[in-house]
């Protein structure tokens, strides 16, 4: 695949329809100082799923029956979002683990919704089965091209706004974010794979040398836990991911905290992830070595002003 | 006074102690869009007022006995931090209606604090006391020049940032963040004065003709509840001020829910108010007319990660 021509083209086709969302350099605890944060939670619906679904949407033919997703809440609320403002319609499978915040934030898009019990398997099973039975369009959370391409345009509009640190940290669920990242760089910068020890599957997979299940759980988990890696995932990162770290749960609530002690940024679990990284030492950054994090999402429980 | 050179003068000052806020394009219901936001909460303590607080303690002799202040809150937070970070004792006089969160705010600094029933004036009142009888030095919340050179640098790296608006609209309690802003606009755009209906010491000012008292109540008093305008802010005002409009409590908290829901950031009452003139059509632009809004403050109640 030509990934920096799919993700300038998916630039060119989102445009408009996100935000570009700012940078922030903070000092703090645990920083070698200073680190560039990323801050992506103020994306459409609160988390960069909305890239990879604009771009699907817009890039590709989406038939009467309308859309399907599978999701743990971000993804499924960033589809539901997408179709409503382009006007198809959207049928949701969120697994009961996501919790009455994100479930909220998807039925208030207009989408129909299915709670399905269980985790993030469980509903993509029965959007499967959707998808089979209507004929609608399946958006695949993570492991789809337009997926991986939308997602490689938070990468690039970063760079675009004068991203300049040798290193980027991003937490991996399925794995679409850093994908994105690792086809936009080829290289060119060191990308820092962050799980939760909970939920790990990129981790499992490498060290595996293929795709793997995992068991999953956590304060992250309804964002990050994906059983099973995405297969794009795992090749990018075979040829161009430059560390695999994990952190506790307790880090990850800590970096949480100081994002909102510090800096008045209020993010998911899921969001505070990478920075958790950092700040525990579970990626401690060589001399010289310049650091960036992205901070990926927002939609934290309780939510603060429900639906 | 030479407002522009004290304002260089204080940006070079403070510069590496104060985070350089970044700005957020945003459309959404109620906003001929796209407006610009500058997004000040992410200030150290959660508010603009460390940009006061530090220009102060490094631009002018500190006494032994250290510092003392009076404020409804986030002025208090901003001395603490500022006085902490130097190495000043201070002691910060505050009023029950500050509320725990932001009292918790000011003690984790390490500050003295004394609760004071009542309102700001109240606490005002014991804070010139305690500086008469220690020789502290008091840094006032709004009318100083210090403070309001402080806060000018605000609007200074606004534009530098590439402000693009011909209107900003900013809230306005005691006067000191728009006080700088004029004094460094000196009307090269248009300022609108934004305050609560509830708490509105500038717009009566002006309507009067000198400072008069007023009651001050609701949702955003503990940050914007100053019971008499600053001197300094109403000679500004009655030079540079392009409009002054009031905003209900109802028209704060959906801006507020709106900031959230829209744009994941999640502010204190007073952080809303300017926005909330332009969605509640309190402040209408003309056909063209470009707009940006300043979002002040992010010390919400309850405190989603107390101290």
């Amino acid at each position: 695949m030509d990934w920096k021509s799919d993700i300038d083209a998916a630039a060119a086709r989102i445009e408009g329809h996100v935000v570009r969302t700012p940078l922030l350099d903070v000092n703090g605890p645990g920083l070698h100082s200073p680190v560039q944060l990323k801050l992506e939670q103020m994306q459409h619906t609160g988390s960069f799923k909305a890239r990879g679904a604009f771009n699907t949407l817009l890039g590709e033919p989406v038939p009467d029956a309308g859309l399907v997703a599978a999701s743990g809440g971000n993804h499924g609320a960033a589809v539901a979002h997408a179709a409503h403002r382009l006007g198809h319609a959207a049928h949701i499978f969120v697994p009961e683990m996501a919790g009455a915040s994100k479930i909220a934030l998807i039925r208030a898009t207009g989408a129909e919704l299915t709670v399905v019990p269980g985790d993030y398997a469980n509903a993509l099973h029965l959007a499967q089965e959707y998808e089979a039975r209507t004929g609608a369009k399946q958006i695949h959370a993570y492991d789809a091209p337009a997926t991986v391409a939308g997602q490689g345009t938070c990468m690039r509009e970063w760079e675009a706004q004068g991203l300049a640190a040798d290193t980027v940290l991003i937490a991996v669920g399925g794995g679409g974010l850093i994908a994105g990242a690792l086809a936009w760089l080829a290289g060119r910068r060191k990308v820092v794979a962050v799980e939760p020890e909970t939920s790990c599957a990129l981790h499992a997979a490498l060290a595996a040398g293929e795709p793997t299940d995992v068991e999953v759980s956590g304060v992250a988990a309804n964002a990050l836990g994906a059983r099973r890696i995405g297969s794009i995932c795992l090749d990018l990162a075979q040829r161009h991911l430059g560390a695999s770290v994990l952190v506790s749960d307790d880090a990850i609530s800590s970096a949480q905290r100081t994002l909102w002690r510090n800096n008045r940024q209020l993010v998911e679990p899921a969001g505070a992830t990478a920075l958790a990284a950092l700040m525990s030492g579970a990626y401690r950054p060589e001399a010289g070595e310049t650091v960036a994090v992205l901070v990926c999402g927002g939609n934290i429980a309780p939510d603060p002003f429900p639906e």
